[in-house]
Parts: C-alpha cells; sequence; structure tokens
C-alpha cells in the first residue's frame, strides 16, 4: 500500500546485496525509515524490539531471519539452533513458530550447496502467500461491509483495534484488507481507530496507512469503544489474530475482548480477519495459550514529538509505581460473529472452521 | 488523606485572608503545587482545566466559587448570573449544578450584608457534609471487602477506573474509601488501577494516592481488565460516577462501561459508590444524559516528565489524524450489582435505591 503516493510491501529484499530492508515501525508516525537486516541476529532484534510486528509480517520476518543465517551458518544443526532462538523473540504469535518450522523443513530436504538459494525462495514464497491470503481476505470481507451499506445507504463505521492493518503483514493487511477493498470499489467508510495502549499502534500505524491511503478515520481511546456502540455509531468491528484456535477463541492485542464483549451486547458484528496460517490446530484450551508480558516502561514511559520536530520519550507515571504489561488477551468464540480469511468466511466454531479449512 | 505523610484535603480556605486554595491536579503526580482562587472565573478556569475534577470535589469548588462571587457582587442577580456561567463549565456532572443551586437557595434566604458570611458557611457545610459521605461511603463498602477476604483467605484484588479518590472529594474518595477503611482494618488488598485514557487520571493520581498511603497498587493499560478477569486475578470492581440514575444507570468516566461487561461476563462484583448527591432523581433515560466532549489534543497530546525532570508536552499522534474525546459513557443497572452511598449499600434498581434514599 501507499507511503507518501508510493508503493511498499513491509519487506523486502535488496537486489543487490541480498540485504533485508524493513519499514522500521517503532519510528512511526513521527518518522519513515527504513533499515536494513543483515543477519538472523538482528532479525532477532528487530521482531523483539517490534520494528517489525503483527503476525503475518513476524512470519515473513522470521522466514527471512533463517534465510539470512544460511548466509552465516553452513550447517543445518547450526542454523536450527539459530532458528531456536529466533522463535523466543516474541512467544504469543503462531506465525513465527510456523515460519521457522517451514523453513527449517525445507532446507532438510535440500542440499548444503542450495541452502541459501532456497531459503530465501522460500522465504519469498511465504510472503507471497501472505500477500495473496491478505488480499483474498480483503475479496471476501468486503463483502460484508458491501452488504451493510446497502441496507444503511450511509457511511459504514468500521471499528478496528491495535494494527491489523498492511504493516502488520506484507501488503493488504488483515483486518484492513476488507476496508481497503471496500474504499476501492467506492463504498463510503469511516475507520474508528482504537488508539491501543500501551504501544498505541491503532493511532501510531493503523490511523497513518488509513491516512495515507485517504480514508477518514478517527482516533478514539480504548475506552471509547462501548459508548459509540451503545449511541449506534458502530456498525461492524474487525479484528486481527495473532493465534486463533480451531474451536474459533481468538487470541489478538489485549483489548480486544472488552470490544468484542461490547460489540455483542449491542448486536454488532465481530469479525476477526487472519490468513488460516494463524489458525493453531493443536491447542484446545485459551488458558493454554501463553499471554506475553512485556516490559513495563511500555506503559510508564511514552514516545512523542516535540514542538522542534524531535522524537522524545516521557515518564508518564508516578516514579513509584509499578504497572503490568499484558501482550495479548483471548476472546470466547461466542462473541466472535465469525473468521475471514483466504478461504472464505466462516462462523466461529469447530465444525464451521474445520469445514472451510481442512 | 497523606501526601508526603502530611494530611490535606483538597480545597480549604486559607484562614488569614479567606482566599481559597485547592491542589493543582494537571501538576500530579510530577509535582505537587498548591493554588490560591482569588474570584468565580478563576474557579470556573479551575473546574474547566481539571485543575479541580471528580464529581464531589466540583461540587464543593463550584460552592466556594458561589462564595468567592458574594465577595466580588453585591446584587443576587450578579451573583447568580456568574453562578450560571460557572455551571456551563463542565457539562456532565450533576454535583456542579446541585451545588450551585443550594449557594442559590441559601443566599435567597440570606440578608444581603450576611451574604460573603453566609455563602462562605454553606460552602463549609457542602464539604462538610462530602467528607461524612465519604467516610460513611467507606463504613459501608469495606464490608464486601471484609467478605471477600473472609472467604478468600488471600490478598483481595480490586479493580478501579479513572479516580474516585480523595483527590476526586474532599477527603477519602469514592470508590477508595472503602478501600482506605479495609486498610486501616488490617485486610490484604491489591489495586488494580486502570491508567484511564486520555488523561490518565488513574495512573497520575489514584497510583500516587495510593502510594502515599503505602496502599500496594499496580496501574494497567485501560485494555488490560478484561483478561485479569478472565484469569480469575481481579475479586472485586469498585468505581465512582459522576451521575446516576434513579434507575440504577450510571454515568462515569469513559471506558466503565466496557469493565462492568467483562465483570458481569466473569461473574466478578461490580459496586459503583457515590454520594447520595450524585444520584439525578429527574432523568429517567441513559440517553438524555449529555456526555461531554472535550478537545482532542487531549488525546493527540500527552504530558510527562523528561530526564531531566522537566514536564513536557509530546504529540503522539500522526498530525493529520482526526481524535474524538468524549469524556463518559454509561454503564446500565444491569451490569451494576450495587450502589454504595453515605446512606448504606442497595442494588442498583429503582425500588432498592428509592427505599434506601427517599
Amino acid at each position: 500500500m501507499k507511503i507518501f503516493s508510493k508503493n511498499y510491501q513491509t519487506i523486502w529484499v535488496d537486489e543487490t546485496d541480498g540485504e533485508v530492508n524493513i519499514i522500521d515501525q517503532t519510528k512511526l508516525p513521527h518518522e519513515f525509515v527504513i533499515k536494513r537486516i543483515s543477519d538472523i541476529d538482528q532479525m532477532k532484534n528487530a521482531i523483539k524490539t517490534m520494528e517489525v510486528r503483527g503476525a503475518p509480517l513476524i512470519g515473513g520476518a522470521a522466514a527471512y531471519g533463517v534465510a539470512l543465517a544460511c548466509k552465516e551458518f553452513n550447517s543445518l544443526t547450526d542454523i536450527e539452533n539459530k532458528s531456536k532462538e529466533l522463535v523466543k523473540a516474541r512467544p504469543t504469535a503462531i506465525n513465527l513458530k510456523w515460519a521457522v518450522e517451514r523453513m527449517i523443513n525445507k532446507l532438510s530436504d535440500a542440499k548444503k550447496d542450495n541452502f541459501i538459494k532456497t531459503a530465501f525462495n522460500e522465504a519469498k514464497e511465504i510472503i507471497e502467500e501472505d500477500k495473496n491470503f491478505c488480499k483474498e481476505i480483503g475479496h471476501h470481507g468486503y463483502k460484508i461491509i458491501e452488504e451493510i451499506y446497502k441496507k444503511k445507504r450511509d457511511t459504514v463505521n468500521i471499528l478496528t483495534h491495535c494494527n491489523a492493518g498492511w504493516l502488520a503483514t506484507i501488503d493488504w493487511g488483515t483486518a484492513t484488507s476488507p476496508i481497503y477493498h471496500a474504499h476501492k470499489k467506492g463504498i463510503p467508510i469511516h475507520i474508528w481507530v482504537d488508539e491501543t495502549r500501551p504501544r498505541n499502534q491503532g493511532a501510531n500505524l493503523t490511523s497513518f496507512e488509513l491516512n495515507h491511503e485517504n480514508i477518514p478515520n478517527t482516533i478514539i481511546s480504548d475506552n471509547t469503544g462501548g459508548i459509540l456502540m451503545q449511541k449506534g455509531l458502530v456498525d461492524l468491528c474487525i479484528v486481527g489474530s495473532d493465534r486463533a484456535l480451531s474451536n474459533g477463541d481468538v487470541c489478538n492485542k489485549i483489548g480486544t475482548y472488552l470490544k468484542a464483549l461490547a460489540a455483542f451486547e449491542n448486536s454488532i458484528p465481530f469479525y476477526v480477519a487472519l490468513p488460516s496460517s494463524t489458525i493453531d490446530w493443536e491447542t484446545e484450551d485459551y488458558n493454554a495459550i501463553p499471554i506475553e508480558e512485556r516490559e513495563s516502561k511500555e506503559l510508564s514511559h511514552i514516545k512523542g514529538i516535540d514542538e522542534e520536530g524531535n522524537i522524545k520519550e516521557l515518564r508518564i507515571y508516578p516514579k513509584k509505581s509499578k504497572s503490568l504489561n499484558l501482550a495479548f488477551d483471548v476472546t470466547p468464540a461466542k462473541f466472535v460473529t465469525g473468521l475471514i480469511t483466504e478461504m472464505g468466511i466462516c462462523r466461529a466454531n469447530k465444525n464451521d472452521i474445520k469445514k472451510l479449512h481442512r
């Protein structure tokens, strides 16, 4: 999608030297910085510090991380060991483990001499697949927006949480793909963007994305969605997912659950858009999903831009106060209207998910 | 209650010169500044800019505002006109209108020569009443905490939203009064403090208060309460209210509704603590409550303290992004376990509220 009217994707290989480029998302929206990643340790760090974030992009970044490891190491054992470290960079996103396993499996079938080429090809395949999946998610999902528009005959108000936008994927996004598709088809839409504390990915990334695609949007505090729903100002919620269970329970950015409860209470459809690779077919109980606890400084300190245009950090909590920073929560399936994947739309229950995806 | 081990209340008259002192709450938690208020316009400004905030304190501040007007103006008409302007400073808090009406009624019965004395006495009465009400709220409310402790025999985890603490009242607080009383009685408690965007009164004021009274507390983002409740880490919610209807619907700081939904879903008691003066006996439908919209800069910009100890402000949103800043939401009575007032505890329905309060 576009930044300053030029098309980008979130990760790409520099064809002149084979290094990997990412957009450093910790600098957005105040600065647009392209960063070069030369080895797997740098990629691990980029994932850990959330320079790249969002389940699908983490998958793509991890794949390139393994590919870069193939330049540094000759033996599959070494590559595998480094890759295992990479998996630890973020504990909740299933795509990270999935992408690394897929890369290692591919390498297991390859000859040593072909490791680098095999790995870069496979990583490229992973990101191309993701782009297509996201495009298909939009292709299926915009019809939900179109249906609402046909009945309402007025601007469709869509609430989204965090950034499940193209910056969280390779292109198009998951939750935003139906939005971008609807916009391209001329359906009038307006997006309520949850700020999404503590890292404000809604404000910093989703609103930034939508601005650059000229889609009307308004940032709200995470506390605001409830009353907007009560007042009939939300027609539809679409969020992404970091891990969905095969029974329809959805793990996503902390705060998603609260919006799902409000949507359910106010009879507003609540959809989760995700590539099918995000479905965890093994975990049965959402209590078994590890919930990442991030450093409390992400809460107590905040970055922004001062009047002179310098990015600064401030402490916003009392010095002595403790804080707890959980990154995800789980929305039980009963509050989810449906899942939108590249395969189509299904209800959030075991049978329907299985029928569509297996 | 205590700040740096010294007892304060939030508003008091300087006996040497009859001027009114407030704690400038916009400077907390980074600076502790006592501010002198000399006339009704300054008081209006202090209410509008939230140097004083919280429904009960706004009531007390408004009363002193009217008293200060009696020093400036001789005729009741002039005092009344100035007081009408004062009421406009914040549209949602019912105590503001209530306190001003009570002051004007009192003055209507007084002789001109006695206006100043009458007004200051009445304002003093209003704040003394509020102190007693808050104390009584704690006296009734701590028993809920004690009951939970008797069953659990372990630290009681209480979630609160925004600041319905002593800083929102004259002393003791509303939601915090049961907490302070429980703590004084030696019941082990731990408070989850919702940050409460956009103005972060939870982090800035509630956590600050609790720290100075040595009550263990942890700040969480407003998104976090849901998963804590799912995981059994919240035993009880207590919040305040800016206006409660006589049917039990509760208007409070934006985001309260989302926590009430999560508490209801997870069978966690959700109590609202308020002086009975906050009950609006006239409004029948919560849709008729005006919801204050504050300037969007409160969302897009944030104050904090830099490494050198200077209070600074940063822009945290993309420059082009719009934002909407609604200050309150409404929690329908069905999600409220009960109300705690100075009269006792009652369920959130018309009959029980009436039986206790009329």
